[in-house]
């Protein structure tokens, strides 16, 4: 892709080289059945790739390139590895259409928790463990923390019992247990559900920076934007409660480097959290306290 | 991807809702030693696919539908099928990047013949073959065709001896060669090498409307926009000789249904060819006379 095209047309306006009715005419080949949104999304898209391609005088060989690059990326995800949405995630789109998503369902306001990016790494499968629960397994050179929080309705602001606290980290080695195999299945993760309090509880490692794989597409769009792998050490978390709409967020130690350019941009100050030293428990040398704030379905309409 | 977003923001403009600073900040990370023309070539890319998610307001549930739409067109893509490709294809994108390279590489005189897409379906390893040879294997509804004509220097007119013309095209029953079990190898292909006098001549049929592969993520898309999945009636070919510049196109029988629609966009009025009677010749009651302009390396600085 770095591809310099040898010539250029005349005129300032380059673009208007090109057969001016083309991409009007690709839009109006979709037909009458055609669903409105996906009508309103598809001929958003086409013209945009349009304009793209010809604002950047894109070549054949420069646009090959990248479809050898979406199969690549097509070719290694599996139900352990996303690498289209990592694609994605190192050129901020998942990270703007979380928040567009976020700011359509009415969630921004400020007593609920902001949302942040799934990430690749999620698994539905994670087990679900007793409150208390240990979830580091094999890690020896780790800070371990317990972490603790009550989650809250938004509107009445009374603890919501029986949520779903959902959890998961990489290891200090900055993998996470589905990309090692020296990892136990399901290290660093685990379902945890809120008490008659509201609270949840569980011991994890205090997360340290990592790197998003980059041995495939999305590590060869890192090399050639001259960027960094790193993401800011962070734990992912969801909670889910029926009655409430689900949150999906990550929350980053306000200590960490890559604080400013983490590679995917799914930083938001509202999710920078303390780790704080933690007395008088064997188990842990630091703690963290994070209550969680879930909207209503029936609010936000 | 078929989700209406319940909600709709306050004001006219409803992008101006989301943070106005992430795209640049996208774009600023970009490091010092990308390439001049990578930087160009993906600041765009960025702004156009944020600008496309924030005016759509794609939620996150359509942007992972691309995603798995995109990964799956990786899965589905081997030596013998480019689906990456053939999604690009019926959005209109190869067609316009065609343009674009064609007009950029100075070609777009009234003296070279003009470029067509090269499509998902040509084979580098198609048999080298002597002039009046037959490419048709197996096949007994097709109408035969002898096909010829010269290769010929743009600037001067002279015959270019010892080009290559390399054809093919798929079977009366719309499949190529590598997409059916019944045909044999590399059959409706071949390499033709012009003789003393700067002609090629081989046997063919005429081609036949048939439709893009639709069983993946392109035949996905066309069944969503309410689309057909037709290709007019053509014969694709690549010219080429040291010293010129290459030309790949493809020629469509004007009788063909599917001119005006189709499914990826590559008919051009330059590029329709007449079918016409051929008497006394036992292997073909058609013939197809065409000839290629080749355009010289120096020329079109």
């Amino acid at each position: 892709m770095s591809h310099q095209p040898a010539f250029h047309l005349q005129g300032t306006d380059n673009t208007a080289a090109f057969d001016p009715h083309f991409t009007q005419n690709v839009i109006k080949a979709i037909g009458p059945k055609a669903s409105p949104r996906m009508r309103e999304v598809m001929s958003s898209l086409i013209q945009h790739v349009h304009d793209f391609a010809r604002e950047n005088k894109l070549t054949v060989e420069e646009w090959m390139a990248g479809v050898d690059l979406l199969n690549w990326a097509g070719k290694m995800s599996d139900d352990k590895r996303n690498e289209g949405q990592l694609v994605c995630d190192v050129l901020g789109l998942e990270s703007l259409v979380d928040e567009i998503t976020f700011k359509l369902a009415g969630e921004a306001h400020d007593t609920a928790t902001a949302s942040a990016i799934l990430g690749p790494f999620f698994r539905h499968d994670a087990p679900e463990l007793p409150n208390e629960s240990n979830i580091v397994h094999g890690v020896d050179d780790g800070e371990m923390t317990y972490m603790y929080g009550h989650v809250r309705d938004a509107k009445t602001g009374k603890p919501v019992v029986n949520a779903t606290v959902d959890v998961w980290e990489a290891s200090t080695n900055g993998l996470y247990e589905q990309q090692d195999d020296n990892q136990v299945d399901c290290n660093l993760r685990g379902k945890f559900r809120t008490d008659e309090n509201g609270r949840y509880a569980y011991y994890c490692l205090r997360p340290t920076p990592y790197p998003v794989p980059n041995d495939g597409p999305a590590g060869k769009i890192l090399e050639l934007l001259d960027r960094h792998p790193m993401r800011p050490a962070h734990i992912h978390l969801i909670a889910i409660k029926e009655g409430y709409k689900p949150v999906t967020t990550q929350i980053f130690d306000s200590k960490s480097p890559y604080l400013e350019d983490d590679s995917v941009f799914a930083v938001k100050s509202s999710l920078l959290v303390d780790f704080v030293p933690l007395e008088g428990n064997a188990q842990a040398k630091l703690q963290l306290e994070y209550d969680i704030t879930l909207i209503p379905n029936e609010s936000g309409v």
